[in-house]
């Protein structure tokens, strides 16, 4: 094989241009396209379809082991069930996309809402299931897309018109089990998003202002992308009775009185995280995928000598199949195109594991790997193949992990003025601070934030009690709380 | 424990009553619930969602195995790409949701349409997508609902305005690989529905009057229900260039020259073929799961006796472990049931094997295992749990396809006059009938038997070609073709 000459394909700064990082790379990895022409909709291609099937598999694994059962709603709601509970309809109603007819313009009699979520759909359901405690916990969920008329420009994955999601919805005989569902759906959200797509966050309990329409308390993951953005992830909500009494979902209790029961709801979406999972793993060279979810785990390269040709192929297809059989997800890159192309390519692709396959490695049954985190080679014996792939792919997510928890602490600045925390949000930190109140008293300090930096109050951290020290930077008053503050998605 | 008395949780005659069992096995072993307050649409609630998970991956690796790569497009359509291509327009018009308007009542300037199947979603896009040869074939998935607004009455799984499918759309550079695919799409169908769900069918083609809007041939596999009516299983359709003409899916050929592609699609409606995978295999007790898509595969029912528990209630989470470790689908039915009422209801729910465990079953190291088709009752060696539930796994399902097999070749009666033919209809069968066409002058005939018998023609067979001896039944014209009859869902 002579020295060939290498094109690039992929070489864009994350950390500087992100945004062009992340467009460019929805396009050349051909993860989504955004031609589709019905504006905010987005088409999902397979080599980001096949990695979203997996963080499903995973999602709901995770939930099924702990008692939650899958369950099938329709996409529509009618506008009256809609408008029973009403915060939900005035939080919801500017978002949602109305179906009025059908067939050649035949109307409905009453409007019909192509769900933004699930609870009007739900609940009057639940309301017939639910007759005696012996019915509760009732622990549900559903893998579905979502549909909200959302103004801001779409962005693949993370800001789109149509979503998928999973919604977990959850009825309770008593608050105190309603609790310790939320602090449950934490728990799934960690070991889900931290453990296995290598994704860090931090929870926040949400301001009186900014919670779920409907809900009691809301308390939202965010993650922080390299934009100096963050991404809300998933967020569970403590519906308390709110939706129990107008959807009517009562139960006879041991003591024989009839109560209305307690809800939660919990919404990991799944597209979004997807967005997130990229951009936080991503490097200057494309994408990188955690091992666990990612579509395929092993790329083999032949390098092909004249007159070799025969060999390398056939040893290329026996170790797929070895590789197969051991249910590692493999391809051979078969194409015309040069070995370093196809390196490039992979690497771009976010492929973890190359191998190499030319005559010496078929004469010497050793492989040449390569590691896409590490960026470096290494001769592997062909019979420790299964085991060096098992091991290196437990290292590799290791590894992410620990890279990207590694970056998140950068991310965090406390600010104990007004001028820092300017500052910080013009460096694209998020931004810790001393602050009047969550309850709406302090919604007007958080309006000012917003209208002068264009950034948010994301809330009370819940993986830690902080106490205030001093005045809130926005008005100077005693703080009550210590918030952060960040740009959002 | 004391001899009980036993309520029977479900005893209708299936043959006999075929409508009732369904509408009734529904609702008992909580598979769906119509009572959703938009007609047509219907709540499908876990014992029937987790078969359906399971038969979607079934269907899904099977496409995946052929090359298939999973896509997620739009829910919407707009009304443009709609109208494309004539046929198809007017063939699905009648059926279609739109969506007029969002929020407060703001109108779209262009309808759209909820898709009721998405080739003109999808085709507008691989205009985009295929340029070269080299980019051939392109061949896809999705997983998805759809809606049409039909109007016979609602039938859970069977007959909705809202149904769950996998929609694959392959484009080729020539007809011949085109047809090849419709032959692919057919051993699929064989592999799946027949040799992992035990369904019986039949693969015709269609007649020209009842193919697929916008297809050059319609293939479709028919299955044959308790109640006398065929069921349209997975369809397949040619399109040849009828779509990429109107779509532009042009390509650069080998030879440099510009080409109009060659296309097929194919659509197994997951939901519709889970109601018929419960009509073939359920009896008067209830459902009657294959092994391979059964929610659980084995129940274990403790028998317990007073100062006993403890150790009843030990082995049986003891078993649990194991099989779970296993990977067999298990649960413990600790309710406060009777023995006897757990037995019906876990027979009811179809489960193909239950373990019961007393303490002469702890004492000895054995189990008391039923099997619900056989519906008999054997002692096994606690050593040898795993081998035996995987063995007898295995046989459950060679058992429960042979048996399906039997039942269908009865349905199929040779007519050969039309007082035969109205018989064969009237006593619940599938007429086979020599007949004068399918194409388009054999119509009126079609139509005399669907106004008399209201039956219809299914085409012609598949898997064997058949000649007719002597004349049309209906006209009698010569007869060019072998045809079947028989109601339709």
């Amino acid at each position: 094989m002579a020295e060939e000459e290498v094109k690039e394909t992929f070489n864009i700064d994350k950390e500087k241009n992100f945004p062009e990082w992340f467009s460019e790379i929805c396009k050349v990895a051909e993860l989504a396209d955004l031609r589709y022409n019905v504006k905010g909709f987005v088409v999902y291609r397979p080599w980001a379809v096949i990695a979203m099937k997996l963080m499903y598999k995973f999602y709901e694994k995770a939930l099924e082991k702990r008692g939650h059962k899958p369950v099938i709603f329709p996409a529509v709601i009618p506008e009256s069930n809609f408008k029973k509970e009403a915060e939900h309809v005035e939080g919801f109603a500017p978002e949602v996309f109305w179906i009025t007819e059908h067939g050649a313009g035949e109307k409905f009699e009453e409007k019909i809402a192509l769900r933004p979520t699930s609870e009007t759909a739900m609940y009057s359901m639940f309301s017939l299931w639910v007759r005696s405690y012996k019915d509760l916990p009732l622990k549900t969920y559903q893998s579905c897309q979502v549909w909200r008329y959302e103004t801001k420009a779409t962005k693949a994955f993370l800001r789109t018109r149509e979503f998928y999601w999973i919604e977990s919805h959850d009825v309770f005989a008593t608050l105190k089990e309603a609790e310790d569902q939320v602090k449950e759906d934490m728990e799934i959200t960690k070991e889900v998003l931290h453990d296995i797509f290598g994704i860090p966050f931090i929870f926040f309990q949400r301001p009186e202002w900014d919670k779920f329409a409907g809900a009691i308390h809301t308390y939202a993951a965010d993650a922080f992308m390299p934009s100096g953005r963050v991404s809300q992830l998933p967020s569970t909500h403590l519906l308390g009775q709110n939706f129990s009494k107008p959807f009517n979902i009562k139960f006879v209790d041991k003591d024989e009185r009839e109560k209305f029961a307690y809800q939660t709801c919990y919404g990991p979406c799944i597209s979004r995280i997807f967005g997130a999972l990229i951009s936080v793993h991503g490097d200057n060279k494309g994408l990188k995928f955690p091992w666990k979810v990612s579509p395929l785990q092993v790329i083999i390269v032949p390098i092909i000598y004249k007159g070799k040709e025969r060999q390398v192929l056939e040893k290329c297809d026996e170790l797929k199949e070895k590789l197969e059989k051991a249910e590692i997800r493999v391809d051979i890159d078969k194409t015309d195109k040069t070995p370093g192309e196809k390196f490039y390519f992979w690497e771009m692709k976010g492929v973890p594991l190359r191998l190499e396959i030319g005559p010496e490695e078929v004469e010497k049954n050793t492989i040449t790997a390569f590691r896409r985190d590490a960026e470096n080679k290494e001769k592997i014996k062909e019979s420790e193949l299964i085991e060096w792939v098992k091991k290196t792919g437990e290292e590799y997510d290791k590894n992410l992990i620990e890279k990207a928890d590694e970056g998140f602490k950068n991310i965090i600045v406390e600010a104990n003025s007004y001028e820092e925390l300017k500052n910080a949000i013009e460096n694209k930190k998020m931004a810790k601070i001393p602050f009047c109140s969550v309850d709406m008293d302090g919604e007007p300090c958080a309006e000012k934030i917003k209208e002068e930096m264009k950034a948010e109050v994301r809330g009370i951290r819940m993986d830690k009690k902080e106490t205030p020290k001093g005045n809130c930077v926005v008005c100077g008053k005693k703080a009550n709380c210590v918030v952060y503050v960040a740009k959002q998605y």
